[in-house]
């Protein structure tokens, strides 16, 4: 397969990598980016996702961290602490990692959207100087926010669980407030419904790929669409690849391994999957899934490096090939 | 005298290093600080000149500029610029210095007046920060800016006047915008009518003292009050101490001299003034004055130092102390 139309549903640093991967193959892409995460900090509106996504295929991220810009200072951010604590303003995070050169993005998104600038043209024009190679489309224009109940009772903003408290504190329920007054962002269902391939990579399939799927009318595209839908396990044996997805499942009540992830998204038309991918090390899932129904194939999933990215990006393109006969 | 109330309606640069001068005699300072330099950039909401004296006596300033912090970087501005040049924007300025320690200021203030709180309330807290040693309020909370009409037709907000064209194409008419809707911030005529004298420093007297004065309320206050009046002229012979004042003042038809700049405040009840300092090489100006009317004196005017200051200042209570028996 040369020149696909690949849709993509991405989260953050796992998702971003993947794409390294995949757009090395030379496809089209379009990346549906998860903006359940975004926050206002400082009255700044922040979408660390869809920024990893822009960095990362742009050249500017961390690469130690995995987010924020490489050759980072933290200046002003020691300045908002130092005010906080003159001013005994405990209400701002000085959790969150706000670098200078990242904080750019963020005065420049606000302005913009303060001026009625939709979500997705501010991306539009923050892509036009990263210049990702993909096109990056936000789930929807309108804002939305993942907040997390705790077991304690607490509600919180995603960022506070996952940044803050390091999922320390057990989840009972997540959820993406604002879904139901959301719609896909312009070009979210066309990107779907042309896709040749539409593909869900190895992201959180609660908090990243689970919030895409919360604004009204994206799974149901994902259902209807002729294109093959293939997913990649986040999940490698009992734990996740990277981050705390585990703790994310156990909120939602699904078991942390390739095989439960599978099921809860379920196989296409009630679900949304026609394929997956698991790793090498989970065979016995693959057959398993295969025998119930799901075509399912187990490679390599570890994405220690943009080859190694690209390969399950193959194997996700070959599934899909497969299908398509 | 000792611990007398004074208050200063003060600029920028100017003032603040008066101000240097005037609360190492350890008086009760409140200083009625300049807003018509205020702008807009990027979203942020920017008030030089009360950053100027919060920066000069909170000991944050540039020694070196005179305006914005020590120590400063701008990396961030650099981001704004690229992307800028990414997205054909040219609508954002890139000719104001904005510092990656300093925007911090500007991010905070931002998010606080979004909030509704008012400009004083976020001057207090800023100011709870830098501990800069005196009460400092802005003339007003509403928003107002200084617009220059060039004599090419052109209406420009200050900033880009002064900072941008420096000042370089004549000004035709200089106004305070939004000036008629804007009342004192509280504490402001308080101040006037409290204390035990007021002064005007040697600060821009349209841009910086004359815009305070275009606030409805504050000329009148300074007519009434039982207060001597002392000013410090902001001209030396027929050139300005620092800035660009002399273009200020041909745009409102006034020449460039001690003298002048005295008659243009004018004398109490009708004018402002109860004294005026001018610098010992215009006593042929403190003569004709006082001649006149105005009683008045020559002293060493340029502020190298602090101890200069100190001795202007004093120069100031002592006139005023002489006109009050």
């Amino acid at each position: 397969m040369q020149g696909v139309q690949v849709t993509v549903l991405a989260g953050g640093i796992g998702g971003a990598r993947f794409l390294l991967g995949l757009r090395s193959l030379g496809h089209d892409i379009t990346v549906i980016g998860n903006t359940g995460d975004d926050v206002t900090m400082w009255g700044l509106r922040i979408c660390p996702d869809l920024d990893t996504v822009m960095y990362t295929l742009g050249g500017g991220i961390s690469a130690e961290r995995g987010w924020g810009r490489e050759d980072e200072t933290f200046r002003l951010k020691g300045e908002l602490a130092a005010y906080r604590a003159a001013a005994d303003d405990d209400s701002a995070p000085s959790w969150f990692g706000l670098g200078d050169l990242d904080i750019a993005t963020h005065v420049l998104r606000t302005q913009w959207l303060r001026e009625g600038v939709t979500l997705s043209e501010v991306t539009r024009r923050l892509c036009a100087r990263w210049q990702p190679g993909v096109t990056l489309l936000p789930a929807c224009d309108e804002p939305v926010e993942t907040h997390v109940t705790l077991v304690d009772g607490r509600t919180v903003h995603f960022q506070e669980w996952w940044v803050r408290l390091h999922a320390g504190v057990a989840a009972k329920r997540i959820e993406l407030t604002g879904a139901s007054a959301a719609h896909p962002a312009p070009g979210v269902i066309e990107a779907i419904d042309s896709a040749d391939v539409v593909v869900l990579p190895p992201s959180n399939p609660v908090v990243s790929i689970g919030t895409i799927l919360s604004v009204p009318g994206i799974a149901d595209a994902l259902r209807r669409t002729t294109a093959p839908v293939v997913g990649l396990s986040p999940i490698i044996g009992d734990a996740p690849v990277r981050g705390m997805a585990d703790a994310c499942l156990a909120a939602i009540g699904v078991e942390t391994s390739a095989y439960a992830v599978a099921m809860h998204y379920g196989r296409r038309p009630s679900g949304l999957l026609d394929g997956w991918l698991v790793d090498q090390t989970d065979k016995e899932a693959a057959d398993r899934l295969t025998e119930e129904g799901l075509p399912a194939r187990a490679v390599p999933l570890l994405m220690s490096d943009v080859d190694a990215s690209a390969a399950m990006a193959q194997a996700a393109l070959d599934l899909a090939e497969e299908l398509r006969r």
